[in-house]
């Protein structure tokens, strides 16, 4: 069982420590994360309100108050009408306010009303709140994963390689992409709750780091860049990247495809090298970059290194230049070193790593060699 | 083809008039209805930008460029390591900034960020930058819908009517919820895209009007909410409930429901009749819970009447007390007043309609009495 309220109790210290007056979080993975309830209301405002000084709370709509209980924190109903954001507020004037990530903007807009409103009613010398984003000032509880955390990720690599495992007998010689996708599917579902995405590229179409599936027919030889992940029932993700040769016969592709391969594993291998405590996050991705740079291949490397994943596929630390977080033991991240040369073909080779005390696990272990 | 050149030149012109200085429009539906686009890249910007002096710009991630090509406006990549926010604002130091719902707080608060820098820059005089919904600002153009979004939401009301002429026949005792949803599933399947939703509450669970379905078996005289609705391909939504008795005999149920019932109908039917040109929003909600405030059920009416409807499922004009929105032809929204009562029973009467010059067009046309 998660201890919900050891990370509430831990937010609250956080807060204190970095002068946080109200930490105010909307639904989505961190909610979930915190309270462990993935309920939505939309354009309903549901926060999860943590201040220094006070119990946690939750402010809903009365009618989503019944899917709440059970949570690690007061409930607070409001009913079409009533202002939820100044019930969120209670009063409080908060210098600093911390935001989620994913409260839209027509709640941002309301709360920073609301603020902005108590304090016209205070003295002049008030100055306006500073806002920050939850994600950051909490930056080290929600990338630092708890074992159960590291757990459902280890869960999650094993279920997305074993249908990395199916791929190379379903990329025929005449199928389309769009086959190929459609039995990857149901490859997923047997192992994971949801879908999140498949990329299936080939030739050309893997050229475009963020393609899904057309009706390309796959010829032998093809280079086939297949990135698939999943939801697991515990709501952590899955994020595996293979490049394949259609026939299986890596041989049957183009030379200079298998000539960048081989750079691209080196740059991947010195990426995964450099994931460690103390590493920054930045560094990680010069690891990768300057491979491919130094082979000659830098301007087709056109996208960050990686992201960190959890409850959400996309999430702190990103592994890309001018990110100077540093590193701490049991952060999850992928690292996808690609690249992509337009009309000819595209290549990436991603794993999802674990830093752990000196080092790092690699959760995915699907061969990493084209095949 | 639907003018999407010709909604954001509308969107110019209506920014120009109110003195918006510039429009950013995350990605979502506002930013389909005004591009044809659903691309989504979540925490990596994409975010139309419309300005009354200039052409509009999408700013996106280079990597999901090609995915926008045939947009009715500039494109504008940008990389890893690029500061999109500052892309995306040109060097304009607007004094009004309308955003879009759908922007998430990452997004919003570094925008503010960079607009106050921009500002830091100019003379002391200007004072910061206001902040409106785009929602708001352009509601004239997301709520009243072209010919072409009525004919696709009398589509989808045919689709979830054709779903609903189905389910007396599942509601049969000894069966439980699950089964039910799991066969209404399949049905909305059949006429839609997507599932957005599914409630099949009875007895009790009926009171939550945010239930949706469990194991609970039906017994023959249970009242069952039944409310459900799906995405078309054409991104546009069904919405509707109708409350039934399980076994197809609505004598069998409890006679206070039976009242009860006949006051919803009454109530739901009063709603309707108030919705036209000049109403404002507000009163198609007193027109229906008068009704059953009258007949004594007020308390047992805990929601809003209903909400707007198009490429989004809940939208302006929300028609709930304090909102003094005027009807004008053409918009599209729920009327579906209920009464919960906890413990025993819940019930809800929706259709989706539309305004017409003088009155309204129901879009549903499942039979309304209990069956």
């Amino acid at each position: 069982m998660t201890d919900y309220a050891s990370r509430l109790s831990r937010s609250r210290a956080i807060a204190a420590a970095k002068g946080i007056d109200i930490l105010l979080v909307g639904t989505g993975a961190e909610f979930a994360y915190l309270t462990g309830s993935w309920v939505s209301s939309h354009e309903r405002l549901t926060c999860l309100v943590i201040r220094p000084d006070a119990e946690p709370v939750i402010v809903a709509p009365s009618t989503d108050i019944e899917s709440l209980h059970g949570v690690a924190a007061q409930l607070v109903g409001w009913s079409d009408g009533q202002d939820p954001y100044a019930l969120a507020l209670e009063g409080a004037r908060p210098a600093t306010v911390a935001l989620g990530s994913s409260l839209t903007a027509d709640h941002v807009l309301r709360f920073q009303s609301a603020i902005g409103n108590l304090e016209a009613s205070t003295a002049k010398e008030q100055h306006p709140a500073k806002y920050v984003l939850a994600t950051e000032a909490l930056a080290e509880l929600f990338t630092r994963k708890d074992p159960d955390e590291v757990a459902e990720l280890r869960t999650a690599a094993a279920a997305i390689d074993a249908v990395h495992a199916e791929v190379p007998r379903l990329l025929q010689p005449g199928r389309t992409e769009a086959d190929v996708a459609a039995d990857v599917r149901e490859l997923i579902l047997r192992e994971h709750r949801e879908v999140d995405f498949i990329i299936v590229g080939s030739g050309p179409n893997g050229a475009n780091p963020h393609y899904d599936f057309g009706d390309r027919v796959l010829a032998a030889g093809d280079p086939v860049v297949v990135d698939i992940g999943g939801t697991l029932p515990s709501g952590y993700h899955s994020d595996c990247t293979r490049t394949y040769v259609v026939g299986a016969d890596p041989a049957a592709a183009p030379a200079e495809f298998r000539e960048a391969y081989a750079v691209l594993e080196k740059a991947q291998a010195a990426g995964r090298a450099a994931a460690r405590p103390g590493t920054t996050a930045q560094e990680i991705d010069r690891a990768t970059r300057s491979v491919i740079d130094d082979a000659g291949w830098g301007e087709f490397f056109t996208h960050r290194t990686g992201h960190g994943i959890g409850l959400s596929t996309h999430e702190e630390p990103f592994i890309m230049e001018g990110n100077e977080l540093e590193l701490a033991e049991s952060m999850a991240f992928s690292i996808e070193p690609g690249i992509y040369v337009p009309g000819k073909w595209g290549m990436r080779l991603e794993d999802i790593v674990v830093t752990t005390e000196s080092g790092y696990e690699s959760l995915n272990q699907a061969p990493r060699g084209l095949r």
